[in-house]
C-alpha cells in the first residue's frame, strides 16, 4: 500500500498559511519510550537515558530551551502536544508543525546500535503521542546515519506511513555525508520520493571531531556561531562525492543552519572546481547547480543584518522562493517568531517561505491524513 | 630611531593605482637561506628544508605554483625580483607588492624552534634579496605564532626596519589566535603601530587538526573550498577572547580567505551574542563593531557569482570601501587579474580595494623608501 493508496487529503490541510519545519516535541522523561525499547534496551537505557558526551562549554543558561516557553504544569516546554498547539500555534499562526525531536547529538553517540534502537522507539512514540491523534503534527523518521544498514531497514518500515514527511538525520558525525558509507541511505530516501533533512546537532561530542581546523573553541557562543561549519562540509562532501549527481530526485533540507553560509559555499566551491575538474570527473554540472536544485534550507536561526535588505541580498542569490522554508525551532533559546523575523522580506517570497516551498519539497505526505 | 625618523618618503610611491598585498617570493633553493640559518639549524634543515606534513589529498596539478607564469630560466614563478616585476608589475599594472613568502605551512610545523629560526632567516633573506634592492616589494614580518616568546623578539627586532609593513602568520594552528597565550604577538604588533596579516596555509598537516566539524575530506577542491573555515574560527576567537577590546589599535588582515564568508559569520556572531553576553562580559560593542572597525581582507580568491552584483552586494555588506584590499596571490593557480576580477565593482569602490584601503591600513610605511 503506497502513501497516495493509503492516505485521504485532509481537509484541514487546505488552508495552510504557515508550515513550521522545526518544532522540537520532547518526551516528558525517558518513560516515554520504555515501551518502544523492549526490556534488553530498557536494561542498559533505563530512566535516566543514554550517557550523551558533554562539551567543556554550555549555553550559560544551562540548556537551550527558551524559559518563557516553559508549561508549569509539566516543568517542559514541548512534552503536550496541546500546550505546543497553543504556545505556537494559535500565538504565532503556525497550521501545522514538523516534529523534529529533543535527541539531536544522537548521530554522535559511539554505541551506534544503542542510537539506532533510540532512533527506532523515538519514532514510534512520536507518531503515538504526537502524529496519529493530532492532524497538526508531522513526524521524521530519524534515522542514525553512523549505522547505515539499520538506516535503510527504519526508512523501508515507515516510508509509507502517512504521519511522516521525511527522513532525519543530524548532523553530528566522524566523516561527511558524501563519504560512500552512508549513501545507501540517501538511497533509500529518494527511493520513497523522501525527502532528507539534516538537524543541527552533536558537533564536538561523541565521535565527532573536538575542533574546527583552528582548534578548539571557548565559548559556548563561538560554538554556536560556528557550527555551521558542520553543515558547509557535509554540503561539499555531497556535492563533490557525487551523491546529489547520482541521485537527482533528493531533496536535502538544512534545518537550524540558518542562510547566509550558502552563497559563500556555493561560490567558492564552484571556482574551485572550475580549476580542479578532473579531481571529481563524475560531476556533470557545477557544484552550484546541484546545490540550488537539490538543496533546501531552514531559516532558523535567520540572520538579522543592520541593514534589512542584507537579508533580503542573501535570499536572492540562493533562489529562496524556491529553496528556503520557515523554522521556528521552538521551543529553543533562539525561536524565531514569524510575524518579527521576516517583516522586511517581499511578501512573494515570504509566502513561498511560509509555505509554498514545504509544500513543494513534501509534496502530497504534508496534505495526506496522519492515519 | 623611529621609522618615520629612519625614512624619507619614496617619490615613486606618489603615483601609487594597484598595491598587491599577496605576492608570493619563492627561494630558489634552502640554500638561499644558508646564510641566516647559521650553521647549527642548516645541519638540522639542510638542502631539502624541513619536512612538512603532507595531505591525505592535493592538487590535482601537483603543486599550487600557475604553470603560465614559471620562468623558464630559473624553473620557479617566483625566485627572481625582475621576472616577478615583469609578469605581475608590468603586465597587470601593480605598483608595490607586499611580499607573503612560500613557507605558508609554518605555523603547523611541530618543531617550534625549527619554525621560528626559519621564519628569522627568511625574513632576512627577504629584506635582503628583494625589499632592500627593489623599491617595488614591501616585507612582512613572518613570525611563528606557536612560539609567542621568539615571535615578539622578531617583532621587536625588526619593526623598525623601514622595508617592513605588517606583521605575518599563517592560518594553521592547533588554536585559534584569540586563545591567550597568542596576545604578547598582538600586543608587540599594536604597540609598533604594525598591522598583523594572516595568510592562509598550513590547515591540515603537522600540529592543526585533521578534520572539520563533520570529519575529514576527500578531495583537494573540497579542502580548499573549506578551509576558510579556519580564518572563521579565528576571527570569532581573536573577537570574544576581548583580543580586539583590548587592542583597539590593532587591525588584522585575513589574506587569501576571501571575503563571502564575513556577513555571515559577523551576523550569526551578533545574534549569538546578544543571546549570551553574559559568557564575555569584557566586550563593551557587538562583535560586528569589533569586525567592521578592526579586520580587513585581501580580495583573492575573489567571488565570482553567476549575478554580478551579488558580488558588490556583498563587498557592500562588509563595507569593503573601508576594509578589502587587493591581492593577487601571484604565482598560485588562483591568481585574480584585477582588470577582470573587478570590472563590474564601482569605480569608486574600486579605487579604494586597489589603493586607498592599503594606504589607509600601512600608512607612512607604505611610502616610506626601503632603506
Amino acid at each position: 500500500m503506497t502513501l497516495t493508496e493509503s492516505a485521504s487529503l485532509n481537509p484541514q490541510r487546505s488552508t495552510l498559511n504557515l508550515v513550521d519545519c522545526d518544532v522540537h516535541q520532547e518526551i516528558s522523561s525517558w518513560e516515554d519510550l520504555r515501551p518502544y525499547l523492549g526490556p534488553a534496551w530498557w536494561e542498559r537505557i533505563g530512566p535516566k537515558g543514554p550517557p550523551f558526551g558533554r562539551r567543556a562549554y554550555e549555553n550559560v543558561r544551562g540548556h537551550i530551551i527558551s524559559e518563557d516557553m516553559i508549561n508549569p504544569a509539566t516543568g517542559k516546554a514541548a512534552d503536550d502536544p496541546a500546550w505546543v498547539k497553543r504556545e505556537l500555534f494559535e500565538k504565532h499562526g503556525v497550521d501545522l508543525g514538523i516534529l523534529t525531536s529533543n535527541i539531536l547529538s544522537l548521530s554522535s553517540h559511539p554505541n551506534v546500535a544503542l542510537a539506532s534502537a533510540v532512533a527506532r522507539a523515538y519514532n514510534d512514540w512520536t507518531l503515538d503521542k504526537w502524529v496519529r491523534p493530532h492532524p497538526e503534527f508531522k513526524g521524521s523518521i530519524i534515522v542514525n546515519p553512523q549505522d547505515p544498514a539499520f538506516a535503510v531497514e527504519e526508512i523501508e518500515r515507515l516510508a509509507d506511513d502517512p504521519g511522516v514527511v521525511q527522513v532525519l538525520v543530524f548532523s553530528g558525525s566522524n566523516e561527511p555525508y558524501g563519504r560512500p558509507r552512508f549513501f545507501p541511505i540517501w538511497e533509500a530516501a529518494a527511493h520513497h520520493g523522501l525527502p532528507v533533512a539534516m538537524h543541527s546537532g552533536g558537533e564536538t561530542v561523541g565521535i565527532a571531531p573536538k575542533d574546527t581546523l583552528a582548534g578548539p573553541l571557548t565559548y559556548y557562543v563561538e560554538h554556536h556561531a560556528l557550527q555551521t561549519q558542520s553543515a558547509m562540509a557535509h554540503m561539499v562532501s555531497l556535492v563533490m562525492e557525487g551523491v546529489f549527481e547520482r541521485l537527482p530526485g533528493l531533496r536535502f533540507l538544512f534545518i537550524e543552519e540558518g542562510v547566509s553560509w550558502v552563497p559563500h559555499v556555493m561560490w567558492r566551491l564552484d571556482k574551485d572546481y572550475k580549476g580542479n575538474r578532473s579531481e571529481c570527473p563524475w560531476l556533470k554540472k557545477l557544484p552550484s547547480d546541484y546545490i540550488l536544485e537539490q538543496c533546501r534550507y531552514s531559516t532558523q536561526p535567520i540572520d538579522e543584518p543592520r541593514e534589512p535588505e542584507h537579508l533580503v541580498q542573501v535570499l536572492e542569490m540562493i533562489d529562496a522562493s524556491r529553496t528556503v522554508l520557515y523554522a521556528s525551532d521552538y521551543p529553543h533559546w533562539d525561536f524565531d517568531n514569524p510575524k518579527i523575523a521576516f517583516k522586511d522580506v517581499p511578501p512573494a517570497m515570504r509566502e513561498r517561505i511560509f509555505v509554498g516551498n514545504a509544500l513543494d519539497l513534501y509534496g502530497d505526505r504534508l496534505l495526506a491524513a496522519n492515519r
